[in-house]
């Protein structure tokens, strides 16, 4: 115990040498990482036939695929004592979100692992390595299906995320105090991916795909961010089992204040907030939104912490907060407020 | 080293209980892993502009994407004392095709770092965590292009899947002896997702970001699959700088035998076949084209081996060898190959 000590006071130290006071990590980043397991599988999951699933010779056009299952990667450490973390990813991007940051610092998913946490991170369903149906591209292609058929898929350009992502007011301009590590932004750029979501129901597939997992699993932080900030509470409407607790980084919405509120008591719930939210007409609704429903929620009974980073002394966040200068105190923070919590 | 040697005895006396001669594998596959580090990064990546990104109020129409990158996920072990391997999936695959298998044993990832090399997984660009460009959809849902343009992104179906990959002479039938864990067959076809490889240019940008890579970890093994086999001959063809050997594993392609050979010369290079190639009218030419391409590098001074597995006493393989029931004894073999070539 005290050799442990030891180390963590000189990672720190260290990392205050190194970065300043943002860098200095309670939790220590260096050394051998020691797993007792590993591996990656698959969660949901349907089969559908089409017609039209290539228009090259070589490859039949008509038969069955897989669609709407889930990819999970997850790591076990040897020293786990503590819940599983399931990191859900936001929109236009993957489970890269989590992993080594764009300036090659170590992400989330290994700093919650060397904490004690097994991690689980996941493709969201039609994203990344979980597959979706491009069928409607070849039927329009052969003149089966009208154009206005094709699915709204999209991608997010680089200058409108830099708005939505709250880098900075607008394109290429940069918020003072921001902790993005802006001389990576290139690096960043090529994590987003086309996003599906829009041709998806409602609930997205991950939600069914989660509360498998998560029963699964036996009881386990989903942790969510922007797009999937509300698929928690999607999973929780669906079954409260196996949710031990409910982390929402700046979601794109809340529960509605006036909905059924009876699933959302039954667990811990914070929703986490970066800074220049105030600034953003995209983003100062939804943190509204969020302080109705967490006010709402606890005179119900509930337990729900709506968090702005500033008033913890941490501004400058950025909406990719996982991935900021100060990435690592946050995630101190949020490991003190799960253990607190568990 | 005594100790060394009782765990893995006695790792081979349980496997063999437990699933017969197939399963004794050489390397310890339980037991903690230690990891020196892991992590992820892209490679390669360009912009591009466009005005139709999205058909979508909320997400504007015209920015910069990037595209064409290479997403690759590491693992260094502690007691690295070999090449770095890369790993690199086939058509209609991503980096899943390496780690845990459909029925849940270690994959060759980890397999190949419990050996003592550095493994670098990578998603083909325009696949899994490596974004493509989406416009010309959008641009033919709004009228602006005309349905042929379309790009022809395909997905491989199961019953079409099942002869391509060996699995049987036709769906569902079942060679005899093959090794496939065929009661996993559900969670396999999961692993597929859709292919654009036949929109992109040749070489696929996979190549030259494998070049970057090789270059970059300054000596690795390129060990690719299938679609991706004729990669690392076009990686060596580019520059053969950083390519420590060539494991092509049933390759879609070798290099033609009256092409310019001088870049094939340059490293040990493997061909590695499995099971019933002379009942499918797909592989066996692909097989007597890369027989007579080793005969041809050979003559030229080369180190071209094109082995078959049966004549190793390996019979059974599917061409998803690497999941195979006997995939660790395969990959023992391959660890020995790439001892006796460094």
């Amino acid at each position: 115990m005290f050799r442990f000590r030891i180390r963590l006071l000189s990672t720190c130290v260290v990392a205050v040498l190194a970065f300043g006071l943002h860098g200095c990590a309670q939790h220590t980043t260096s050394g051998p990482l020691s797993l007792a397991r590993q591996g990656s599988f698959f969660v949901g999951g349907r089969n559908v036939q089409s017609d039209t699933l290539s228009v090259l010779p070589q490859y039949a056009s008509a038969g069955t695929i897989a669609v709407d299952q889930m990819y999970v990667r997850y790591q076990v450490p040897s020293n786990a004592n503590r819940r599983p973390i399931t990191l859900i990813h936001g929109c236009c991007l993957t489970g890269k979100t989590w992993e080594t940051t764009p300036d090659g610092r170590m992400g989330w998913d290994e700093y919650f692992l060397r904490a004690g946490h097994p991690v689980y991170v996941v493709d969201q369903a039609w994203r990344g390595r979980s597959a979706g149906n491009i069928s409607v591209i070849n039927s329009t292609r052969l003149g089966k299906a009208p154009a206005a058929q094709l699915p709204p898929v999209f991608a997010a350009s680089q200058e409108s995320a830099w708005a939505i992502f709250r880098f900075g007011p607008e394109h290429p301009k940069v918020f003072p105090g921001m902790q993005f590590p802006i001389d990576a932004m290139p690096e960043f750029w090529k994590q987003m991916v086309p996003d599906w979501a829009q041709t998806l129901p409602t609930p997205n597939p991950t939600v069914p795909a989660l509360s498998e997992l998560a029963v699964k699993l036996d009881g386990t932080v989903l942790m969510s961010h922007s797009q999937s900030g509300i698929y928690p509470f999607q999973v929780a409407a669906l079954n409260t089992k196996g949710i031990a607790a409910i982390v929402s980084i700046e979601p794109g919405a809340c529960p509605s204040p006036t909905s059924d509120l009876a699933p959302y008591l039954k667990m811990p719930i914070l929703v986490l907030w970066g800074d220049y939210v105030d600034l953003s007409s995209r983003w100062s609704p939804r943190l509204k939104l969020c302080r109705e429903f967490a006010a709402a929620a606890n005179k119900a009974g509930g337990k729900v912490e709506n968090v702005v980073l500033n008033d913890l002394g941490m501004p400058g966040a950025s909406h990719m907060l996982m991935q900021d200068l100060h990435s690592h105190k946050i995630a101190d923070w949020l490991l003190a407020w799960i253990e607190r919590n568990k």
